[in-house]
This record gives structure tokens, sequence and C-alpha cells, in this order.
């Protein structure tokens, strides 16, 4: 995407082939700073830490750490020992989205038939970027999907603004173009849809009121930054008309795991009558599971990231405390929304309903 | 309450029986600051800018002004007419509440009534005083009622921990002592039931981690400070028993206006099959409004208290900008709870369902 003239992607390799270069988004928007990852602990570092976050971007980012993996493994005794091993913990470092498993999988596979150490790295080379390139490509067929739901709602009200409602950040920061959630966004902005988004803040890492808000900006899409408390009293008052987020992983019956809170923005689009969609590429179905609300493991994180606010002060980076020092926290990362609260899902082939049967029908190869 | 082995209000009349001491809130939990209010532009301010908040304690606080105002009025030529405008100014410095309009005019009849200046003062002060005992005897009252549902939770479990949400602070920061929402909770704490409260930091202001987990944690009540998200998922996971919350207005039909962001935990709460209850006294029931959804006015405030976020850094108080310099944000401050989502209310008459018949049947007199 393009930032202040430059085009832009949150993560990419660099002209020596080795470097894989990410933007450190826990310093947005109030500081753009690129990370190098040459090694597999920086890798997981890098997905831990949330210098990068959001479904597809992590997959991305696991397929490149096989890379890094790969190159690290040259002066191993045990090459693929090595590799797989270091797939194993990049996988690990966080549990919730499958895109990890599911890219690092990818590209591990395709290294294991390779015979040499350097056809083993461009092997893994070639598979990180033709991910890159298909999850690319995938947005940019959400955008084109979704756009026509919103386009709908804007013939409904004669051209008036139509309001969107996002929670998190499932823009292009969290994918490699154009986003998930904020695809059909950009893409009906760009037809010249008059378009205004309500941005959820989104605690305790801020990511919608840091992130969200920072593209949409870029990007010149009107927004209004709001805390995750106030879209019930907007939807009551009718001034939502339709709720897209992205998601970290779903089940093949509709069930969808993303930003802790997601529920609650579901829940209240349904008392009142509101659309509420799920934008995602395919690799973020989970094939194999049946209940999400049981299934599908939830991270915990460090409590210092509720007690804590980060945010700018006197020019530079600066954080917080807010509650008492003595006082316990705990931070839930993601919830899951039941497929009874979600009205669709926009994917690269087109919307579906919430429903095994409706998902396999799109997808009938899985 | 005891904090630190001082036995402390909110708000109390100094030895010169002249001037209004209140707690600074805003500077809870980090410091604790006490600000001398002596003319009614120092009231409004304190309302307004909220040295002061929570229901009960801004009727005290409007209570209280019209004696300064009545102090104030002393050198006025038309002393009833000097009151009577005041009393209009203070009684707008915050629209969601109707506390503030039920202490302000029921202290002004009482000066109305007097013929001098001094009877005038003296009548104000007996009258706000009174309503300041009252409504620490109501809170009491509402623990009692509300601490034998709590019980009856503790008994259901065998004696297992009862999990209580709750949301904002309508502790007795908000009140004079007990609290409305707290007051079950610290009954039943000190009856002895193994209870815990998830605290939701209750954004924008976080009265939550700054004043309920503060208020809490000096009485010893085992809690942890969560993100306003984060109940839906607790829920889900059978992690709460009961959800109780206090309100700044509740229409006599049970539609129950309190901080933004409660009619998200209603519908989680109603989701999983969790009682919601609202605590409190019977001065906070509007006798006059059908509606809630439609027709209390819900206070929006500065953009400015949802883009910065107060806290402690270095050892004093510091602010950090979180969203780009450049994004609007805004700030609805209430949002309204459709009584069909309600369980019951807690009240200083016992416990009633949230509907006209049950709310008039325990105050057959409105």
């Amino acid at each position: 995407m393009i930032v202040d003239g430059q085009q832009v992607r949150p993560i990419w390799l660099d002209e020596d082939r080795i470097t894989v270069k990410v933007i450190d988004q826990r310093q947005l928007p109030h500081r753009f700073v690129v990370a190098d990852l040459t090694t597999v602990d920086q890798v997981i570092h890098a997905i831990r830490e949330m210098y990068v976050r959001g479904a597809p971007l992590i997959g991305v980012t696991g397929a490149y750490g096989v890379m890094t993996a790969a190159i690290n493994a040259k002066r191993a005794s045990d090459r693929p020992g090595f590799i797989r091993q270091a797939c194993e913990r990049i996988k690990a470092a966080r549990p919730t989205a499958v895109n990890l498993v599911w890219g690092v999988d990818r590209v591990l596979k395709k290294v294991l038939t390779a015979y040499t150490a350097d056809a083993c790295i461009d092997a893994a080379r070639r598979e990180a970027a033709a991910i890159a390139e298909e999850e690319a490509e995938n947005c940019r067929r959400i955008g084109v999907h979704g756009a026509g739901l919103i386009q709908a709602i804007s013939r409904e009200k004669n051209g008036g603004t139509v309001n969107l409602l996002t929670h998190c950040n499932a823009g292009w920061l969290a994918c490699i173009e154009h986003g998930t959630a904020t695809a059909p966004i950009y893409e009906a902005f760009n037809r010249g849809v008059d378009l205004h988004v309500w941005v959820d803040e989104t605690r305790p890492l801020n990511q919608g009121s840091r992130l969200t808000a920072w593209e949409l900006g870029k990007h010149g899409v009107p927004h209004t930054v709001i805390t995750d408390n106030a879209g019930g009293h907007l939807m009551q008052h009718g001034r939502v008309d339709m709720v897209i987020v992205g998601t970290d992983r779903s089940t093949h019956t509709g069930d969808v795991a993303n930003k802790i809170g997601t529920y609650l923005k579901a829940l209240a689009a349904r008392d009142n009558g509101i659309p509420f969609y799920v934008a995602l590429p395919s690799s973020t179905f989970d094939w194999t599971m049946q209940d999400g609300v049981k299934e599908i493991p939830i991270e915990t994180r460090s409590p210092d990231e509720v007690r804590y606010v980060q945010g700018l002060a006197d020019g530079g980076p600066a954080r917080v405390l807010v509650p008492p020092e003595s006082s316990p926290a705990a931070d839930f990362a993601f919830d899951v929304t039941p497929a009874r609260l979600v009205t669709g899902f926009i994917t690269e082939r087109g919307v579906c309903g919430a429903s095994q049967a409706a998902i396999h029908a799109l997808f009938p190869e899985y």
C-alpha cells in the first residue's frame, strides 16, 4: 500500500535475499521502524512480541521463518532435524492464528523435498514469496467481493454515508496488501462510495486506534476512533450499517476466533439487526475443528499489556500505569463468536453463509 | 469507608461548615488529593470535570452545591433569584444522572421556604447532610439485600468462589458509603463468602481499573482487572456467576442508563444465562420516562478523553496519546440497557424485577 508516497508492505525480503524485513508495528502510529530478522529466534520474537500480527501476516512471517531456518541450518550436522525443530518452535510462537501452522507447514513440505542446503533455501524462499503473493491476491479479491455488500447498502441509503464498524486491525498491516476486513472498505472507497468507519480502539494493545486509524488516515478514508464500549450504543441508534472484522481462525462450521471483544460486537449487531461480516482468506479456515468455543486455543498474554498503556508523550514513546500497582490483571487475547451470530464470510472466492454447508460449497476441495 | 486506617467519604463538610471537601477522583489511584469547593463555579467544575462522579455522589454534591449557592448569595440583591439561577447551572453540569436534578431540587425546595440568608444556608446544610446520610443508609441496605443473592450462588457452588463482574465504579467513591454495585460485594465478603471480582477497566476514563480496583484492593477483596472486551469470553467459559452494575438513571419501566459498554455486558450475560443485576438507591429511578433508549440524554464528552490515557510514569502523573494525532475520536459516556436484559434491581427496599409493575410494587408511593 502507499504510505507518504512510498509503496510499503508489512513484510518483505531484503535485496540480500537473506534478511527478512518487517515493520515493527508496536511502534506505530507514532514511529515507523523497520526490523531485520536473520535468525529463527528473531522470527519467533517478532511474532510473539507482535512486531507482526494479524493472521495472514503471521502466516507469511512463519513461511519466511522456514527460509531463515534453512539458512541458519546450513552448518548444522542434522539439517532436516534442525529445520524441523525450528519449525515446531515457530509454530508454537502464538497459539490462536491457524495461518502460522499452515504457512510453516506449507513451506516445510517444499523444503524437505530438496536435497542440498542451497536448494532448501531456494525452495523456502520461493514458497514463502508465493504465499505472500497469493495472500495479497486473496485480499484483493476479498475487497472486490465485499465492496459489493457496501455498495448495496449505499444504494439502499440513496448514496447516504455508509457507516461501518470494525474491531482491531484487519488491514493491510495484518496482511500483505489491502487487508481482510479493510479490503472491502478500501475498494468501496476507491469506487467513490460515501462511507465512514467507526474504529474500535481495541484494548489492550489498541490495534484499532494505533494501526487501523493510521492506515485509514493514510488512505484518506473518513473514520472516528471510539472506545470498545461504544459500538452497542451506536448500533442502538442506527449509526452502524454493517460490522466487518477479520479473524485469526474460523472453523469450517462457521465459528470465528478474533480479537477479544469481537463476540460482544456480534451480539450487539444481532440485537439490532445489523449485518455482521467476517473477511478472511481461506488459509484462515480451520478444516478440522467443529466447535470453536470449545476447541480453539485462546492465548493469554502478559497482564502488563492491560496495566500499562503505550503512546506518545513529549514527542517520544512512553507508557503509563493505569490501575493500582498492587491490583492483578489478566489479558485474554481472543474470543470466539459462534456461527449463529455471523451473517456471512467474505472470502477470495466470494461471500458465503456461516455454516459448514455454505463454506464447503465454496471450498469443495476441503 | 476505611482507607489506610482512616475513615473516609468522597465528600464531606469541613469543620468551618462552609467549605465542601471532595476527593479529586481524577487523580486516583496514584494520588490521593482533596479539593475545596466554596463557589458555585467550583462545584460545577468539580461535577463536570469529574472530581466527583457516580449518580448518588453527584446528587449529594449538587445538594451541597445549593448550600454553596446560598452562602454565595448572601450579598446578592435578589437572593432567591441568585440561588435559583445557580441551581439551574448546577443541574446542567452533567445531563445523564437523574440524581443531580433530584438532589438540587430537594434542597432548593427547603431553601426557598426560609426567610433570612442564614436560615437559607442552615436549611441547605441540613438537607444536604440528610441526603448524604440517607444515601449512605440506602447503600448499606442495598448491600444487605444484594449479599443474599451472592450467598445463594455460593451455596449452589458448595462454597466455591463466586465470580462477579462489574463495569465502571459503582463503589463507595461513587456514593457516600458502601457503593451501589459494590455494596452487596463488600457485605458478602464481610460475611465470609469466598468471592472474586472481574473489574472491567471501563474506557475511556478507566473508572474500573483506577477506582474500583483501588477500592476493592483497600478492602482486601480479591479482584482482577480486565479489558472491557474480555467479559463475553469469560462468560462463555463459565467464569462469571453474576454481573452487578450501578446506574446513572433507570426508568421506572426498567431501562438502565449506565457507563458506556454496560449494554454489551448485559447482552453477553443474557446469551450465557448469567444473572445481570443493577444496584441503585430509589433516587436514581426516573419516574417520568417510559423508553430509556429513546429518552435518556446520553452525554458526549471531549474526544481527548479517548485519545489520551492518564496514568503514572516515573512516579508522577502523565498522559500518552494513543491514536495518530490527525485521527478524529468520539466519546459517548453512557449507554442504555433495555429492561428485557436486566434480571433485577437491588434497591434499599429489596430486590425486584425490571418491569414497571415490579418497580412500582416496591415503591408504591410514586
